[in-house]
């Protein structure tokens, strides 16, 4: 029986993936990766230089992302999805070959890995590899503290709606907002009725050749891309 | 002039530092660590076995760590200590030496070296490169998802307040609590207050060999070690 390993392979810069990550990525015979439909897959690009003749590369094509379907109808792919997936795992996983599910960032956070780990690794031996996550990047590609001393940090998603967001803001000593996209506007507002807009930075593609960091009050009402999020740093750091 | 790294070496296990780190730790001639007195460094330990012969090392010994003493005299004590190390790494970088400040897990994340970037980084070319938090190591180490699709993640200190560690986990759809060590009681009476305490997980030195992870409410009234913490997994996962 082979082993399930779900391998965080960082924010973006493929220098950024750990040892750990690398060594087991090269001991797997079977490499699986999320992408959507006409993308090669973001975790896929991160790893691209160090495939290898010997892997069997193990494509997995959401059948919907952003598009617009009914909650209901998105539910049910999405579960046949990962249910699928899962399948096609075990097959290898039961011919006694290691397969590598490649995250990006850490697994266990928001990573679309949790879905196939929740319906295996019951069944088969599973480890997760931590990795470096885009908060953390977009810290560094800041170039400010996020959360220091006895503050408290709060990560959300920009998809809450508006009362939601407001709401945690407001209540949050640091934040970090994830998969900010189409959302960016309304979390601007969000910040800008918190009193926030100032401290707000807006991080794309951090730790990329394309990393962009600006202030979000000078962001414009576009579909921000999915390496990114924004930051409102803590300020304990300034009473030491 | 030398260039500043606060160099975020991960959780514990030296495999999880990333392939970044490893780079500008051999590439910086000085490298700079945080000690507790009658410590060798939890930092220190990390990159130990990658220390060369061509390294200066520069340690930087904390004044006071947990010891009672009073708020005032501790935050002068700590703020001088500041000072000086960032007089000393100072002087390397005014020399033309590279200096690589290493931080256990990322350096933005509750690290010291936020205290040496907010005094320097202004005065000299800074970089951070970041790591994997004791969170992700956590999670990893648990098995078990710590937050997905539209929940929140709170990460907080166990130093808080009774009332203020119940109010926070109250809110939070998945939660990590940092800086566990005495307050160890304190933290599992709030997660009970909050009906939390079955849910919750406490894991020790996670990524290192003396890993240990158990129920929450099934750990003793002892201080816990530096490297642990309490999570309270999110639950959005079961619904996919």
């Amino acid at each position: 029986m082979g082993t399930l390993f779900g391998v965080g392979v960082g924010p973006g810069d493929p220098e950024l993936m750990t040892i750990k990550a690398r060594r087991v990525l090269a001991s797997c015979p079977v490499i699986a990766y999320f992408a959507a439909r006409r993308s090669r897959g973001n975790g896929y690009a991160v790893i691209e230089a160090f495939v290898e003749p010997h892997h069997e590369l193990l494509r997995l094509t959401y059948p919907v992302t952003t598009e617009a379907v009914a909650r209901d109808d998105y539910e049910r792919l999405i579960g046949q999805f990962y249910d699928d997936s899962a399948g096609s795992i075990a097959a290898h996983l039961d011919a006694g070959r290691d397969v590598a599910v490649v995250c990006e960032g850490d697994p266990f956070f928001y990573g679309s890995y949790m879905y196939i780990h929740q319906r295996l690794a019951g069944r088969y031996p599973a480890e997760v590899v931590p990795g470096v996550t885009s908060v953390s990047a977009a810290s560094a590609a800041a170039g400010r503290p996020l959360v220091s001393m006895n503050e408290t940090l709060t990560v959300l998603p920009g998809v809450l709606e508006p009362d939601d967001l407001k709401r945690v803001l407001a209540g949050a000593d640091a934040a970090a907002v994830m998969k900010v996209g189409r959302r960016l506007p309304a979390v601007r507002a969000a910040a800008e009725a918190c009193g926030l807009a100032d401290a707000a930075l807006y991080v794309e593609r951090a730790s990329c050749d394309e990393q962009r960091v600006v202030p979000l009050s000078q962001t414009d009402d576009v579909e921000a891309p999915y390496f990114s999020l924004v930051l409102i740093p803590g300020t304990g750091i300034d009473e030491r």
